[in-house]
């Protein structure tokens, strides 16, 4: 597996995890009826960000997107997201695309990096975060329509590099 | 003083007081070299989400905008945000927005609201919010940068209805 830069052609396959992800409902505080153009516009970064794919022997198996949190001010913290395919967690692809990001915003300058919408119950991404030196600054409450939890808490966390 | 609608003909002074806050970059993450588009594009909400403005005998003092703070499960959450201009300050004008924009907030059904990035040394921001209600959740440290304090922290700051 590897991490590259996204291209045109990915799409078809990217769109398919972001699909699928937004539509469990369980990460992602993005409309799960969004269209491919929406998806698109959201998930494709322009310069200064920057989107990539994690691919196994061409295929897509995961992504992220990457760049400042914030503008003016704020801009010396870095962020980013991260989907992996549902039939592709638990082999170190977001473990791949969280060290690629760091080392990015790492190599772009940046101060720290922060992500400002961890929803609590996604264990796997919040020990993920964890084990790479994230700190829960802040929890949200009940910020976040789980679709079988109901209303759950979304995490702040932030590293400094 | 009241608070209304933010109508196109009112863009010249709200572009006034926003340039005003942004350059002082004192208190909101956005890029001090905005351009008049940019900031319109950042400033005037389309619907869901509103854009007002506070009046004084036909002269624009304050403005605010707000809307769903993210999408799909976490569009329960409102934000909003607010710039009075430097020589009104003082003379509750950004009461005057709060009061509207809970009141607007409730009226549209949300749960909450949230600011996602409250200048900690803002203190007439921060005490404000705590009158009415909102507490600090988490403060990101050094995650903005001052002109004159250096790198200081932003408050998360929530308030459920």
């Amino acid at each position: 597996m590897r991490v590259r830069v996204f291209a045109d052609a990915d799409w078809p396959q990217v769109w398919q995890i972001v699909h699928e992800v937004v539509r469990a409902q369980e990460t992602f505080p993005y409309d799960p009826a969004m269209t491919d153009g929406q998806a698109r516009d959201a998930w494709i970064e322009a310069p200064p960000g920057l989107t990539v794919v994690a691919v196994d022997r061409d295929r897509v198996v995961g992504t992220a997107k990457m760049g400042p949190n914030r503008s003016g001010p704020g801009a010396h913290v870095s962020t980013a997201s991260f989907m992996v395919a549902a039939a592709d967690r638990g082999r170190g692809v977001g473990t791949a695309l969280l060290d690629f990001a760091v080392g990015w915003a790492k190599a772009e300058g940046y101060a720290a990096m922060q992500f400002n919408a961890v929803v609590e119950t996604n264990r796997s991404a919040v020990e993920l975060y964890r084990r790479h030196g994230f700190e829960v600054v802040g929890t949200v409450p009940r910020s976040f329509a789980h679709p079988t939890l109901g209303r759950v808490g979304l995490h702040v966390m932030y590293r400094e590099f």
